[in-house]
């Protein structure tokens, strides 16, 4: 197709027109999209993408998670390697392989062409650095005010190999509790930067995908019970779900936490508990006792695991409480979140 | 997990804690989601949902939609149903048997929950209907002026048989153009509800999930060239694709073209052209011209067919162009859209 003149990457905004299945859309689609995120899936320009069926005889897995962080650009990231992040995480939590990607755009009219050009970059160094092609994709426009700026829904499928079963569900008492490295860093970068704080060190956040380490952690542990990435609700949210699904409780001890100490801070000023801050580039595992050594040395030989820590672990408790082992010795109950602590953190 | 409240789904209205991954979160999803959708992929509460993989040696396909409907609620339709049909509709026209969705819902603070429901249960009415459940799921709140009422992304994936392969680029002069039924229902719809126009009959939108009529089409002419859902951009889009990946001409017949009396009436009042209005329950195909008769017998004996037509075919033309003979003997270029006809349509 000819285009009556290029697109405008250096001063151009998105409007209407680029939401409206014309000239414009493809043109948009084409210099942008297919250009940066550059595999034959997307350049047959089909509304759907066709691949394999994976071989093999295991399960499959989906997960979709829409993307609508404020601000869209933050230390250590932005919204478009968080989607590609955050979705493949999903698919490895559920001990999937993360195969392919779909992504779709609800761009704001109005909204800087070279914004989005960053955007749609970073979301393609993601892609090609975890190595799982974003293969569709749809693109929407609403008018200025009606959104802000731009949301990602991006959504995964990946094959869990056989004999892998990883459900909350079959977590004992007994059975330890791991965290993959520092907490808190990803919901206080977001918060100091919204808040206009600045420290000596800066927060940066932690996205990243780690399906290569939770793959690692597999192969060393195939009987691990459960594994999920601490995000909205943070490591408390985490742990009430594997209480509440598994009908015992956890007990974590504070001095065990991996927090830094700037992170810690911040917290402080900022009036938050890193125990609920999102994280984007960490995991929760659960693994029986025996086990537990053995994955710790597994995970802390991966650079993604080099802070990983033994946390706590399950206990009988019929009421699924979980609770923590303070500092100076007492202990806390580890409750839900029951406010909005942190709005629009991913 | 136990709540403080129940959710009230009269007078309730959405704040940020439904997004927060806290307890208000859970509650949501439980109560809303999980009960109307109602499946045990989606009771496992996991943030994926794993199923066996498909049996068999063909290929997959994978489709998403991002929806902005605006109004959210219109004659036929809402924006649930219709994010419902429009991915299942991205998979058959790719060939593929629909198997699972995931939907990404970002809703506004203040959203009514009684709206919301009645999203959730058209959603869940539309998946069943269609046979194909709705496994995983993710919810973000934003900001009052953040965002407009509810927007939903919705991802679908399925199994192409082996033996089907659709590409436009395998379309070649002779080939026949057919089209399932009436065109520009649903937008037109749309515009008269936005325009406050009321007609004597009542325009619906015609949205629908057409994996059924698109399987019987590839059991009966499995050499079928291509189909496409001419939503965003109408029939008038969908041909040029064709014409550019066939790098062919493709000439239609205005008078064979089925528009309905009253949806061509709404055209001239709103200044549309029904050839670039929005379909949600219709398809375009191409055949060789052989299987032509033969697939419109079958398209007609479909309920989503009744009104199929042969509407035109592709000729030789290195130029890609897309032309009408006119009901006055001319003909006349059928180009892409250029501006932004219709926003927010889907």
């Amino acid at each position: 197709m000819s285009y009556t003149r290029p697109l405008d990457l250096k001063h151009g905004r998105v409007d209407l027109s680029h939401g409206s299945g014309g000239r414009a859309m493809a043109q948009l689609i084409h210099d942008l999209f297919v250009r940066h995120f550059d595999n034959d899936y997307l350049r047959a320009q089909n509304d759907g993408a066709c691949f394999p069926l994976p071989a093999g005889t295991g399960r499959m897995v989906m997960a979709t998670d829409s993307h609508v962080v404020s601000p869209l650009f933050f230390p250590g990231g932005d919204i478009g390697c968080l989607s590609v992040h955050g979705t493949i995480n999903d698919v490895a939590m559920a001990g999937g392989k993360p195969l392919y990607l779909a992504a779709g755009f609800i761009l704001e009219e109005g909204f800087p062409l070279a914004d989005l050009q960053r955007i749609v970059v970073s979301m393609a160094e993601a892609a090609r650095e975890a190595d799982v092609p974003i293969v569709t994709g749809d693109t929407k426009v609403v008018e200025q005010g009606k959104g802000d700026g731009v949301f990602i829904t991006t959504t995964g499928i990946g094959v869990v190999p056989d004999g892998i079963l990883l459900d909350p569900r079959r977590i004992q008492p007994g059975d330890r509790i791991l965290v993959s490295g520092y907490l808190g860093d990803h919901g206080v970068a977001i918060m100091s930067l919204r808040e206009n704080l600045s420290f000596d060190t800066a927060i940066k956040s932690d996205t990243a995908a780690i399906h290569g380490l939770a793959a690692d952690m597999l192969a060393a542990v195939p009987g691990l019970r459960a594994l999920r990435d601490p995000t909205r609700g943070g490591l408390a949210a985490v742990l009430n779900e594997f209480a509440s699904a598994a009908g015992c409780g956890i007990v974590i001890r504070e001095k065990a936490v991996p927090v830094r100490d700037e992170v810690a801070a911040a917290c402080e000023l900022l009036g938050l508990d890193p125990l609920y801050v999102a994280n984007e580039g960490k995991l929760v595992a659960v693994c029986p006792a025996e086990d537990a050594e053995h994955l710790l040395d597994v995970m802390r030989s991966h650079p993604q695991g080099r802070d990983a820590a033994i946390i706590g672990e399950a206990i009988v408790d019929p009421n699924g409480f979980v609770q923590m082992e303070t500092t100076f010795g007492g202990r806390r109950m580890v409750d839900w979140l029951t406010g909005e602590q942190l709005p629009r953190i991913c």
